[in-house]
């Protein structure tokens, strides 16, 4: 006899499907494909002469310890170094412990916060790997629109008032619309939280890659400067970032900034989960990062990368209808395109296929109901001359589309 | 306002508690003590040139991809290297998925099979990060004894009558009391399972650390065996391993092998929670127990510990009072002692202390109450000098807790 497996799974796992993001990366893997749908840091771009020299370095010096058992909450060093980089929240080495990435961040959060049935409070769109992690602790949705700003704090009132357990907000390039909220938005924002009681989740994987502008506060920096008077930072935000688009996603390296009971208690959970994250990255990204050359090579990455995301506004603007619309972000790794009405993003997506290239339908990044017109494109992975030659396939699938639209009768 | 965090916690938060055992750990810490009571490898047997040549060629051939997003299920040719290695139990690549070592493997096993309330079969004692790792989704328990011979399989049918959701044993060498389940309770655990349909998660960090003796089959190879007729193998067990004992736990690499529709959601699972395991330490960890590299490793850790079990068996037997007993392990890293009656091992802990040697106490590793008589001590971690001074230490701070016991009036 063998166990009918899935008959003895747990009831969290029924809710939880594979990403469609993932299935659709499987097919445009393909070679002849130029592909926007990842959200890839370049290769090219890697440390890899540095992480060369560490690795021997470490393994020469600190082996011992690299290769052993660590503390759950990370590698010292690691922590106090991100602590001292966000010293503007107020944060110090009790308020930081080191995650598998912003994605383990989320799942420890979601299983910290959520019980069965409790709403959060999430932009429409947002981050799908969010989504995912939260709806297996029993999370129900409630979402509030955005624009060129960000998310509309202007709506956000009235969304409080189904009581979220907590508001879940990429400030900076958010993924997957590449807007970023304006400083005005994030003082409300933190206002709403401080009022109303409801938690902040501060995702900022894409802050440091800000291609124009200067840089605003954080929602942890705000609510910190709001509450001066109370003896510790994080009183409203949970602030969480990440190594994976500045250093290099294999490693699987992020951190949880926030309130020391809150982050003793995720110590516990995390220390079920994992024990703690990998000491060998931990040490290695340390000593990859110190010295300064951590901000040398973000310069190096923004130069690249704001000149990809030229590259692929001025081809959007040569080769797109009008009728289509597009984000212009000020730092990451995406924009958003927005179809003109009755023409579909999935339908889109298997004429670009056809055409050699790929991108992301927008549906999977909304809670709610989307109006199925949207794409997410990437700008980091492809070099100038394939975004541009990936652009001009993708106008003739928008184009074949809109004909087809325009032929279908009324 | 600061938010009061602590009322914002999920339910299943409030039946977590900090590890003793972590918590002891930061006491054992400090250089003067000879510690028993981790369970960490010798560091000294890491092999640290491989590790460095291995990063620098990976570095050097390979970084685009090794320090890049990696698939949820893992690096491909590692996985395909854990089948051939299990083949034996009939294992392929759709068997085989990578997890942050074998505590992830614990949490995610949790996290599909649990839902709040079930029970789950455990030994007495058993692994406290297993117990860690079910009771945040709401795991209860029921448990059966072990002796010199692992579970009592004879008393487990009348435990199955409670429905459990599955059973957790550790086969080999148990963690905490270093036992290994003989081959025929093996065929009878295995056969429970099959007419209770109730399935085994068999843990097996350790099996390949024998000291004397031929291996015995896994839980998984005799499910396989009564099973074959069936298309696919794993019809009744989960399978855990991992490089932590191996190679470096600090790489933090383990595996689960199940049913493909097992590996399939938990697939799913694991992508919400970290997207995936370092590529890096994956890549890494696959070129440096490839060619033979880990068996001819692991024989040497073979030799190094079967010496430190040997010296610390004879200081026991030469400085501890006879009514201490202790378990005789084959292979592993732990050895269970049990207390005479009216001997508590947490007051003996802090005569320990005061002595400067130190080992865990037994009670974190029982679902149920414990009698207070136990202590686990590791023999991987210090060399034989150092653990014949640590047991000496150790039978005077005994010795002294039994003159206590005796100058009390009845």
């Amino acid at each position: 006899m063998a166990i009918p497996w899935a008959e003895q799974f747990a009831k969290r796992t029924s809710a939880i499907k594979s990403s469609t993001i993932r299935e659709l990366l499987k097919v445009t893997q393909r070679p002849e494909i130029i592909s926007f749908a990842g959200g890839l840091p370049a290769p090219e771009l890697f440390p890899t002469q540095r992480f060369q020299e560490i690795c021997t370095r470490v393994l020469t010096e600190n082996s011992s310890a690299a290769l052993q058992y660590g503390a759950t909450e990370g590698y010292t060093p690691l922590r106090q170094m991100i602590a001292d980089k966000l010293s503007g929240m107020g944060a110090t080495l009790d308020n930081v412990m080191i995650t598998a990435g912003s994605q383990q961040a989320l799942d420890l959060v979601g299983k910290l916060l959520i019980d069965p049935g409790d709403r959060v409070l999430v932009e429409a769109p947002t981050y799908l790997g969010a989504l995912q992690a939260f709806t297996v602790y029993g999370a129900l949705y409630v979402s509030a629109p955005i624009d060129e700003d960000g998310l509309r704090t202007d709506l956000v009132e009235a969304v409080l008032q189904s009581h979220p357990k907590f508001m879940y907000v990429l400030p900076n390039f958010q993924n997957p619309a590449g807007v970023t909220l304006s400083e005005g938005r994030r003082h409300q924002l933190v206002l709403l939280s401080d009022v109303y009681h409801v938690p902040i989740v501060e995702d900022d994987p894409y802050g440091e890659l800000r291609y124009e502008g200067e840089p605003l506060p954080s929602l942890a920096a705000i609510d910190q400067e709001n509450n001066r008077r109370l003896d510790s930072p994080f009183a409203n935000v949970i602030h969480l970032g990440t190594f994976s688009k500045t250093l290099a996603p294999g490693l699987r390296l992020g951190w949880i900034v926030a309130a020391p009971e809150v982050i003793s208690k995720l110590v516990q959970l995390k220390q079920g989960a994992d024990l703690h994250t990998s000491t060998f990255t931990q040490v290695v990204a340390y000593e990859v990062a110190r010295d300064g050359f951590l901000e040398r090579h973000i310069d190096r990455i923004r130069t690249v990368y704001r000149e990809r995301r030229d590259v692929m506004l001025e081809a959007l603007k040569e080769f797109f209808p009008a009728e289509v619309t597009w984000t212009r972000p000020a730092g990451g790794l995406f924009l958003w395109a927005t179809l003109p009405e009755g023409v579909d993003a999935q339908e889109l997506f298997g004429l670009a296929l056809r055409e050699n290239v790929a991108f992301v339908p927008g549906d999977p990044f909304f809670a709610d109901a989307d109006n199925g017109r949207h794409m997410r494109l990437n700008f980091s992975n492809a070099d100038p001359e394939h975004i541009r030659e990936g652009i001009r396939r993708l106008a003739r699938a928008v184009h074949s589309v809109m004909e087809r639209r325009v032929s279908v009768p009324a």
